[in-house]
């Protein structure tokens, strides 16, 4: 059964002072700011300070990817089917990540947790 | 910041008996299957019985939303923010779920757990 493209719009974008990628691990350690785009910030009401919230987002340097893949790109590791892994180098490299929302003020949601890249736009947030 | 709109390609898609809407706690109480594109189906290897996985799926029916809604529908309960719920109705209607993974035949994937409806766009799987 062949497949339409699926077209989404960007709800907003991650700042943070992550510019170069690095290991996930280590981008979660900091606190970084998702900005909601003005049309949408009514649909942040009911979120608090204290909830754990999947962010759903695009790694938007990745540049093509390969079905098998050394596990972290440790060629120690036997190659493993891209669906068994985690890497951002897939065929939509769609990011989803649970994070802790330490604040929110207006568009800005400040959260710990995300392994997002500064300028990566964000497609979705939904309580974890 | 003005961002450009993200087009993805289905790996697959679901097959399942639900062919309407039902609560999402019924829905995941089904074993349903997931087909993978011939041209993704390397990707699988290494997934197996027994893992949790998250599959990314879209929300095909879904036609428009409210940035304010009352949860489950019920009028009863004061209204919130699209961001706060987990409504397929939203402004990029993506699924994200985690299911027990029963089998991997082929291209297909036997899951328990799968809140989709039959003939859902899959966009990606990852260990959970």
């Amino acid at each position: 059964m062949p497949f339409d493209s699926i077209v989404y719009q960007p709800i907003g974008h991650v700042r943070s002072p992550h510019r170069e990628p690095r290991p996930a691990s280590e981008m979660r350690q900091t606190v970084c700011e998702i900005v909601i785009d003005p049309a949408y910030v009514v649909g942040l009401e009911g979120l608090a300070p204290g909830q754990r919230v999947l962010v759903i987002f695009h790694f938007h340097l990745i540049e093509g990817y390969r079905l098998l893949q050394h596990p972290k790109g440790d060629p120690e590791r036997p190659e493993r089917g891209i669906f068994a892994l985690r890497s951002p180098s897939r065929p939509n490299p769609i990011g989803v990540t649970e994070v802790d929302l330490l604040e929110v003020r207006g568009s800005l949601l400040r959260v710990r947790g995300l392994d997002a890249l500064d300028g990566s736009p964000v497609l979705d947030i939904k309580p974890a």
